[in-house]
């Protein structure tokens, strides 16, 4: 069975012989996770498709795959048209090609393990007024035909000590313990893998680019709790460091654990559980209680050993990527490099520490009209030459024991245009205003995202994504629960107040579609900040990443005064910071970069 | 019957009497309006709180008077406090305090026709677990024992002529009848008096401070309407503008025509229109469909015709402004003048263009301490001479013809000190961020309500109130449905987009309680604005209101070189348009006080 068509025909036999007139397929995983592990890749498997979102819907005679705007070009070179419709979300919705297309009286079979209860009362809502049923399967179909399906990664959990990780699993459990008191509830289902990581302080490598262990977490209200995880991931130094408090599971046995709850109250997410564990647990005679995963705020809110871990890893990391920005500054003009090759120079930078464990994510290596794109990664297929007259846009980021990191740098290769300095200076203001605001406690990303916005705006231009995202320590890049964003974004994040702590990207661009992208990305920590004369607590934010921006890209003209004390007291920051941190040739370069502005 | 707790007694022997364990008294009319007709003062005449908002329970041995955070001090003088438990909101709520207090097994009565569904709603799931029944009344027990209660008013309607209007009311109808059709409906309730008075083009007189009249409207799905007003109140002129398509009703008659639409479906907006509205038309076998009134969005954004006549308001209303503030100039500091003689004046001066109809609401006239509380209404008791070493804050404005005014000035009298106008110049420099912002279509006010704070933020600083109100065109001085103003702001204002055309108010300000209060308002309006080499059409903000901001006040050292030269070109505008309007003395002092700041 090689070719994507064969799959498909595959699945249609196995669909019809089980009594379905369809299936639903998404792109995640039991722990509705961003990135997913290889055995999880059931829409890649079935489709060719190699996005990082999308989902796709097969009936007996006719399949479409639904992708976001990111992917309108890579999804037609991937995916056959002869067998699959091409359908862009959020325009159209998977329910309204199935009220389209599946016919009256259908049973159209979903995975209740990679969905949430509110997508598939989304789906139900739109599909039962046309006679069309969605039934929960009990195996999924795809695992059915897909014969060399890659068994689920059997790297080992490891332990994320307390020196690292500033505070003990036990107290961790026993501030979850208190909560479920305070909500009468006697335990809680924690099935988000990164949760599970930090409230145990284990880590994992099952993922790519986020440290986590593929894992189930049940706590009670003891502060006891069960994990559930293959017994080879656990070593006799995980287990010795989870203690007797904690009883370790099988994985596969969960879903028998959720049944065991008669007559008891059980937390779960439903942003973050599948149905699945709500039909489990109700199965059982339980009742569940929709409730935010308790660790979400504890999490994004950074303790003081996390926050020095940090900074140790932002000193890290900035001294590689300053290396990096000499060299492409030196090799980019002279010709010969490409994004590809690029992206493994910074990766060697990185890899000089040995502290590296892994990449935060992809690096986007994009040159020219690709640094347009603003979720572009580069493969072979799409690699440019890096040449004169082009921007170099690289956004990276690295995992480390003490902290993830994840910056954004634009380089012009040779001299810039001035609509590319004047472009990349209104960037940089909205970024300094971001980085400089203040605010009072309660504020939320959806109110400051706009004061990041506001110089692209006066010209007429802005920028279609959020503006900042939480990240995790030593965990996920892309942390909940906060983000920086218009109110118009997906999900809570824009309505969630930022608290001390927090760590968040601020990274404003702008995308001239088929010439050049520009993002300057640091990273931010919500601190406290009491004012002289001021009448309340007042939050700010300390920019955490230590990197040079380009000033060559920058029109002084169109700064005011405070701006360019900022952009002189950064640099004059990343020089005295990173110095220690660089050879006596880089540490030259990066004074001199670093030196101020031109008036 | 003289004294409020004599009401109070007469009012428990008719609820006791009529099988009813309490009753729930807000202050509202039958239309939900902000304003209410002495007619429907019910609060004021049991309690004798004369404060805007609040509400109010009544047990058979215990009552309570429930107040916003701004009547605090007023509520304690005015109501006895030995009938009448004083209890704050948001702090407390009215369902809490009856789950306190109501016994169980109650009978609480309520009247459907001053309550929205969702507030009983609210009030229901609060109190039936308790075994508390709230209950509808078929007539207001409070009328039963207010023996000498006003008729409601017996002002008659006027017709707002298409040269003022803009557009017909046949046009208005037609659109409406349009969003009937596409919305499958036969039929909308129209209940909110200035819905009314926008779609039929009449005015009247029956409320203070907004020109409307007493009546309810309901549109039909081929463009006819019924009017249910008091008979009395229209004259033949009135009669000939509405035409044969609008049939007139008593207003007594609507609750009877509720019951007419058996089988036909009903919109009605639920946050506008009382409980009773949706049980009369469910009575009678309707079906009612829960949409936002179809004329909030083209009533708030004023068409061509209205926006020039608010142009014309704002200048005849600026010169009367400019003359009283240079009258304040010279008599605040001499000595002897009082917040209610410089109301006095400013009316006066008003009055002088014979064109007022009313103010836009009760002039909040106030100086020194009585500055810092932001809704403040002066009254003889709360009355403070006008005394140097104050600020002097004047918030107010008119009804005319062809629009509605609000602004809001600063005096220092005699010298002000640095820190007053340091806290000045910040609000400045707020109210300027947001009278210069360019943003997308789509943008909300909660979006750009931290453009107006972050320059008080910086210092520690904030307001305890909204930025932006909508304003109505000779209609309602709070319009909906936009505002601008922190997203937790009561209500979806926040989160309601801008759009070309609608009229809001700009006004951050600064209270230092027991010392100071400083505004500064003027009203903008929405206009697309196109920019040279931008990508997309922006919004962007055009400032109507005409009046000198206190350059004494002005620390321009705190500017930047932008924000002075806004100063500059709003003063030389000022200067240029009112000076027409002015008599020699004034335009000579309006010209030198509107010279460019000094650098």
């Amino acid at each position: 069975m090689t070719t994507p068509s064969d799959r498909l025909s595959a699945l249609r036999t196995h669909l019809s012989a089980t009594g379905l007139d369809g299936f639903v397929v998404p792109l995640t995983d039991e722990h509705m996770s961003e990135y997913v592990g290889d055995y999880a890749q059931r829409l890649a498997w079935l489709t060719g498709f190699g996005g990082s979102a999308g989902s796709a819907v097969v009936l007996a005679t006719r399949a479409a795959i639904f992708t976001d705007g990111r992917y309108t070009i890579q999804v037609r070179e991937q995916v056959s048209g002869d067998d699959w419709d091409y359908v862009g979300v959020p325009e159209e919705s998977v329910a309204g090609w199935l009220a389209a297309h599946a016919p009256a009286g259908a049973r159209i079979g979903y995975d209740p393990w990679l969905h949430t209860r509110a997508g598939i009362e989304e789906l139900r809502a739109a599909l039962s007024p046309l006679g069309v049923t969605l039934v929960a399967v009990a195996a999924n179909p795809i695992d059915a035909v897909w014969h060399d399906r890659p068994a689920p990664s059997p790297a080992a959990m490891t332990v994320q000590p307390d020196a690292l990780a500033g505070v003990a699993s036990a107290a961790k459990r026993a501030d979850v313990a208190d909560w479920l008191a305070s909500e009468g509830a006697d335990a809680v289902v924690v099935p988000a893998l990164d949760s599970i990581a930090w409230l145990f302080n284990i880590r994992g490598r099952d993922v790519a680019h986020t440290p986590v262990a593929l894992s189930y977490a049940i706590v009670h209200a003891d502060g006891t709790a069960d994990v559930f995880v293959a017994p080879d991931k656990v070593s006799p130094a995980v287990r010795e460091h989870l203690g007797n408090a904690v009883r370790l599971h099988d994985r596969q046995a969960f879903a028998g654990a959720l049944l065991g709850f008669a007559a008891k109250k059980v937390a779960i997410d439903p942003s973050l559980a599948v149905a699945a564990i709500f039909d489990g647990v109700e199965a059982g005679g339980g009742t569940t209680l929709a409730r935010r995963d308790p660790t979400i705020t504890a999490k994004a809110c950074k303790n003081p050993v996390e926050i020095a871990g940090h900074r140790a890893a932002s000193l890290r990391d900035g001294a590689a990527v300053t290396r990096f920005l000499r060299w492409i500054a030196d090799a980019g003009p002279r010709g010969g490099q490409t994004e590809l090759s690029a992206a493994a120079r910074l990766l060697a930078f990185r890899e000089e520490s040995a502290a590296l464990r892994d990449l935060s994510f992809d690096t986007i290596s994009a040159t020219g009209p690709n640094g347009a794109l603003p979720h572009y990664h580069v493969t072979e297929a799409s690699n440019r030459a890096i040449a004169r007259h082009q921007l170099y846009l690289i956004d990276s980021g690295g995992q480390y024991d003490d902290g993830t990191t994840d910056l954004t740098r634009v380089v012009p290769i040779g001299t810039p245009t001035q609509e590319m300095r004047d472009r990349y200076t209104r960037v940089l203001k909205g970024h300094i205003a971001l980085a400089t605001a203040v605010f009072p406690h309660g504020t939320t990303g959806g109110q400051l995202d706009a004061l990041a916005r506001a110089p692209l705006w006066q010209a007429g231009l802005d920028y279609a994504h959020g503006t900042g995202h939480g990240v995790g320590s030593f965990l996920s890049v892309h942390e909940g629960p906060a983000r920086i964003a218009k109110p118009s974004y997906p999900g809570a994040g824009p309505s969630e107040p930022l608290r001390p702590g927090m760590i968040l990207s601020n990274e404003p661009g702008y995308y001239k579609a088929g010439a050049y992208g520009i993002r300057i990305e640091n990273l931010l920590l919500v601190v406290a900040r009491d004012l002289p004369g001021g009448e309340a607590e007042m939050l700010a934010f300390e920019t955490l990443t230590l990197a040079p921006l380009d000033r060559d890209l920058i029109d002084t003209a169109l700064l005011t005064v405070a701006e360019a004390a900022w952009v002189d007291a950064y640099h004059a920051r990343v020089a005295r910071e990173l110095a220690p941190a660089l050879p006596e040739d880089d540490r030259t370069w990066l004074t001199e970069r670093c030196a101020p502005l031109p008036r």
